[in-house]
């Protein structure tokens, strides 16, 4: 059985996100998406919401788990899940630049291998971070987002 | 009438960031200098000490409006004075991969586009940031400020 | 007037091209597409065989200008139509690095500035040679080029 | 069945180049090694002899065949074998840079993917041309490709 | 006498940090390895632990002197110990971009060079913030450190 | 005795070269320039011409010997003039890319260092080539150039 993982904070999930899942899961039996807790980060969105609105996206997709994450390796991960790679959606080269240590890490500890998937022009350019400066102003980035994420983000900011 | 956006946080003016107003005001009819107020960035200066000493260096230049600009988004600033682009000038190409999610973001919000000028060799390669740092230690970089912001930065690191 | 120049090869021209011609000209009240003559580079269409798909495609945009250039300096070029900028689009950072060198030659020579305009994302990726190459082994690029263009290429492949 | 296609010249093939097939190996059923048949690039192994040079080399791995390729598309050889994925070893952001483009345009044609598979420091920074360039004035390589390869080689240049 | 300064924060040394000490060593006369001490950035270890550590690891390395250093200027160091040159070990592009701007402003404030030494695949990849992050949650990252600092990180950690 | 070399094609030297040249011999005690021979890479200039240029340039500083180099390895030439270093100007990021394939490959031929120095901005940016092709349209690049070379350029050209 072939797995992977896909890691990321998710605050909150964007169609980048959800097209580099849907791109693994055509490529693995199994994708595991690992939402990270990271305290130390004061995530917009809780972990159980960041793991919950996930988890609608991507309920009609067969074969993907969504499982929280957080104080030990994402190597360790991969190992209780049994997954030989981790699948990395990237934005350019610097996103490359960034990634490429950790993957080094990584391989170096458990031989876990990392690949990277290029993003969807016109959708990866975007983060997370910048969609919500953005609407945390006004701005419309529901082009950005599923709709319920979106919705999710106005209700959130409006508080 | 050709107006464009010059954005930046100016903490304090250099004479590279004067370098990009400058080459822009012989482009556009008008250049409006938009100075970011962002009160999580802890500036050195005050928004009012960096629009003045950004004022005073442009005075003698035509077709150059100062403005504070704060608490919403660029692009409304621009519809606001009717720009049809933002002129950010490049320090290099790590430069350009930070600031284009920003420019297809803006593109995709109101349809104002973004020019990236690159800076003159020489004035350009260092940012506020890194002229700040050395003075703090009693560096000499007048070379790479106007005499006025000079006089400025060093009053204000003496208190 | 403001007029800019907007050089390239367009061996053929693509949508990503007019995609950057068409901005343009929503910035500048008149474009001057330069179809540059390189004998040494051998291209595929002829000089007069570029000239006429692009103007085909830009016929009924207000304010675009085809020209052919060859044998001179592109800043002369600038100088003749009375252009104060040369406006490029950007395929991604390294595309930056080469881009820059020539930038900072035109400036020095004669004053004329160059400005970057990051490619629409989808559409700009892929190079006219890369087009090239997967139609001459029979690949549907034809979502990358305007009907005509992708018609007088595949025309031009069948000799 | 998950199969991928690792595509490259192999003029000739080196450590490197083994490293991310092994890699490769372990991550599906099959790895199809296609090995490019230029005519334009001149290579110095005739496409015979770098096929049987690799063919070689993988002898003992599970799950690698190896394949002469050229005058089609390499997404045309993917249909053929049933591979979903193309995997390219990387040896910088640079690199990226040059391989995006293909896999946009690859994605686009047939949906294949292509993942990046970061080289293994110490050895994927180097390449076969610079191998060859090097030991064509009599240095030794020795330790960056398989021990029959670096004869073939000094072989080879000895003609 | 030529003599180089090869300054870092060094919390804690790590092996790519040695390799580029060592090979310091062999072009210069001596080496002035200059240990910051910047409190804004919370070291896991002391500046004293830091500067012990460095100083056990090169104590039978001939002409490598530790250096704590702070509250002034790296050139101001240069000149008191007279070093020509400032000699850093690079990462990566990434890491040249963010090194350039500082290389620039120490050339124009005192004539002090800055050298770039690629750093040896395999032991340079990896920083010391990523070692620490992962020995944090108990990754076994004893191959990237000298046993002494291993064992002074696993001690420092289960406090 | 420290000793570097400083590899090149100068065809023709530039003040970027020279302005390298000169800092590596204020950090060595003797400065080799390697004019490189490549009969493939047909050079405007002849090898003779190249040599003779620079040696002009360099006749009135210290310690600078030019000396033509072809048909064998670089880190020949080092050992022949126990050299420790090469020292290369870099141009920016991607130069980096290109450079360091090559500065790997020759610490593991034998041992010889390769350091890279940022190129004097302003003077750097642009390279013989460009400088050429420039010229070859009358375009004047003489502020790039020492005198007597863009003499030298100008009545090459002209034949």
């Amino acid at each position: 059985m072939r797995r992977c993982v896909c890691p990321g904070s998710f605050d909150p999930v964007t169609l980048g996100h959800l097209d580099v899942i849907n791109r693994a899961a055509r490529l693995y039996d199994e994708v595991v998406v690992a939402v990270l807790d990271n305290p130390a980060k004061h995530s917009l969105f809780s972990l159980q919401e960041r793991v919950e609105l996930l988890t609608e996206q991507v309920r009609d997709l067969g074969g993907v788990r969504v499982m929280p994450f957080g104080g030990r390796l994402l190597v360790e991960l991969c190992e209780q899940v049994d997954a030989q790679a981790i699948v990395k959606g990237l934005r350019g080269e610097v996103d490359y630049s960034y990634e490429l240590p950790m993957a080094v890490m990584n391989r170096r500890l458990t031989g876990v291998e990392t690949l990277f998937m290029p993003g969807e022009p016109g959708l990866n350019e975007v983060s997370s971070s910048l969609i919500k400066e953005v609407a945390r102003y006004g701005g419309d980035v529901s082009g950005l987002l599923p709709a319920a994420v979106w919705a999710a983000l106005t209700a959130k900011l409006a508080d």
